[in-house]
């Protein structure tokens, strides 16, 4: 392989579904009117590192050119690792420009220099959605938060429906102050940060594990089983989260946020898709409001297929001057795919769906022939060269195309050209 | 700016042009079966500089992550600066799984680290089709340099016909071969190299210096004479070509290429779109055969805005073992857009055609409504929060939104909504 390895690309066979999935994304995005941009692949440094210094610095791609050392501006570039950052640097960048609330798609490749490991690659497709707004919390855009859902779910159901895969989606939601404030009704706050870790291991570990981890950390078996009777709730009904008897203001109104959300979903009609899992964590701690995963019916054990956040004062950290709060989502396509992949078989090699015979008698006719069938939007491919006949049936074949269009002496007097059927071997007749 | 200079981004309403742009240019490429392929934006040196070393060198983007120097695999790699070498080595790592003549597109951006100038860009899109083959020479395939030729004019009208600018374009074709064999002919061909580079810039100087320069060359009078007449063809008809009457056996091929080509072309209805034109020349030395360049109508002085390749055993360079010949051709998507971006105002902010009043008493009713919409694939928004209606109806206007859906109490009352169309201000009601 002369290919960079860990980078990966597909043949073009499995490219036809991957663009089939690309559109699905991006019309289904546009349809609620996410307006699409397009960042490039390199950022400055300072701003790619601005929020998580360490973090970013170790997972970037550096970047230099033979002449930079001779030109003005030293400040080093990067390849984008994800598609947040740089849209929050678009967003300072062209503030005066943009309309807010803002809603954007954006579907790119990014890059990371990570160890590679199953279902993860340097190179990536993320295909993401985010409102942004130049004011703090506001309750009435809660309905963007189950808007995001709502257009999350639909992509993904007209994804699997389009491969033909019998499969359901669904989301798990949660909110992060929940655990802060089920933490200190247990009196365990002090020990948030270990506790929460452990919990977003949850599901790779075993019941016995868990349960182990949680006596290292010093937690009292009475306290364990409050940890994990809390961590075990997955539930469609809120109801079970009221029965915890957390009573407390603050909580009451997180709880309330996740009320007001099932509710427009339930005008949506897709309330039967969302979970509430208070196991669901996210490792990084920007996500200062609820936090959702998406996960494939019964494949609980994968990564999962999307995930949503919900910043405040994010871009402050590009720049200082600066306060917006956004809702986004973002679907791991590349992991997405490669579910998909494993499950499909791919043989069609092409798209054309018709074989144009070449005759050196018939050649000017059958052109005439071959661009009436591009007018017509049909997917036809002419033979390369004039050859016998099984030849040609031969590579019909190898390339998975439906009809051959056979134009010859007999065809010709008849006016007519003949139309193939390469599965089961039937003919039929058009005029010319 | 906090964005790395001369990496170029779009506004939202310059976005939605551009997509416009690529849709076209996809569907095109793919209605004559161009099937999709998409490689990464990292390649390794070794296959990025392996035909031209110190060329490609000066223009790559060298890469690094920081813990690089602990892996077994030292080898550098790069950011890609054209799609061709990528195939190369794409066709060269997946030759088992291919199916040959393969004919593929890709549209991707590639980086280039080079000096900006007006229309040249670090990071641009360009969208290629070639076609490729396991031999050498083959007449028969002089279809497929006449099928891209169709490919890109037909992609090119479709682009000026949607983006609403009245021009054509139309192509200059030239054979490398036949500036051969003229120099032979008037015994220049030892300083074949200093005349085309000088026709090459032949139209970006005066008459006057073009003279000039001949003479400082040592060429005679009489010869200088042949050379402005030969590179002052410019025809849509062979037959002037033919009156030069260099007869020797190799010339009259070159000629019979060009003559088949344009014969297949006249089949294609397409013939008065090429020009052959002998002055065009093409910078580098790898174009084995006929060379060819797009300019819009009457915008001569502009930079070329697609051109053409045909290469004879391109991968070898790569990969000693392999031999492939192909025929391509690249639109520059970029500079056809910032060509476009000036001729044409942009004014619509949104792809949204609807705006959902948003009033506290009927946001559950209008959710339904806003569900409907979505499904009927209408593109619709919903205002973020209640507010006066007259600050909605500003908001629609801000963004060039058409038509405001209205629902409240007189509309609940006789079950239906009222459309108002915010350029005539007239208002149609439907039934919910």
């Amino acid at each position: 392989m002369l290919r960079v390895s860990w980078f990966w690309e597909l043949l073009p066979e499995q490219k036809i579904i991957e663009e089939k999935i690309l559109n699905i994304i991006k019309t289904s995005y546009k349809k609620i009117w996410y307006t699409s941009i397009e960042t490039p692949a390199v950022e400055k440094n300072s701003v790619l590192t601005a929020k998580w210094w360490w973090e970013s610095l170790k997972q970037i791609f550096w970047l230099y050119g033979l002449t930079q050392w001779c030109e003005k501006d030293t400040k080093k570039y990067s390849l984008h690792f994800d598609l947040t950052v740089p849209f929050a640097r678009y967003v300072i960048d062209h503030r005066n420009e943009l309309i807010f609330p803002f809603k954007r798609n954006q579907i790119q490749k990014v890059r990371r220099w990570e160890r590679p490991q199953r279902w993860r690659f340097r190179e990536l497709y993320q295909a993401d959605i985010d409102v942004i707004w130049e004011e703090k919390d506001n309750k009435n855009y809660l309905f963007y938060d189950a808007e995001t859902i709502f257009t999350i779910v639909n992509t993904l159901e007209e994804i699997f429906k389009t491969v033909n895969i019998d499969k359901t989606t669904f989301i798990n939601i949660n909110h992060k102050k929940l655990i802060n404030w089920f933490l200190k009704h247990i009196e365990l706050k002090n020990i948030k940060g270990k506790i929460t870790n452990l919990i977003d291991k949850k599901d790779k570990i075993s019941k016995q594990d868990f349960i182990k981890e949680l006596g290292n950390l010093n937690i009292n078996k009475e306290k364990q089983g409050k940890i994990i009777e809390f961590t075990n709730i997955e539930t469609f009904n809120i109801q079970e989260i009221k029965k915890l008897n957390i009573n407390n203001e603050e909580w009451n109104n997180w709880i309330k946020d996740i009320e007001d959300i099932l509710e427009i979903l339930e005008q949506l009609w897709i309330k039967d898709k969302v979970k509430i899992n208070l196991s669901i964590m996210r490792g990084l701690d920007y996500y200062t409001g609820m936090v959702f995963e998406t996960f494939i019916e019964w494949e609980r054990n994968l990564w999962s297929i999307a995930s949503w956040w919900r910043y405040e004062n994010f871009t402050s950290f590009i720049d200082s001057k600066s306060f917006f709060s956004w809702v986004g989502w973002s679907i791991w396509i590349s992991r997405l795919e490669s579910y998909i992949f494993e499950k499909l078989e791919t043989n069609q090699k092409t798209s054309s769906e018709y074989l144009l015979i070449n005759f050196k008698e018939t050649q000017k006719k059958v052109l005439k022939l071959y661009k009436k069938f591009i007018e017509q939007w049909k997917y036809i491919e002419y033979y390369p060269e004039p050859d016998k006949l099984w030849k040609q049936f031969k590579y019909a074949d190898k390339k998975w195309i439906k009809y051959c269009i056979i134009l010859w002496e007999q065809e010709l007097q008849e006016w007519q050209y003949q139309i193939k059927n390469m599965e089961n071997w039937e003919s039929f007749y058009k005029n010319l």
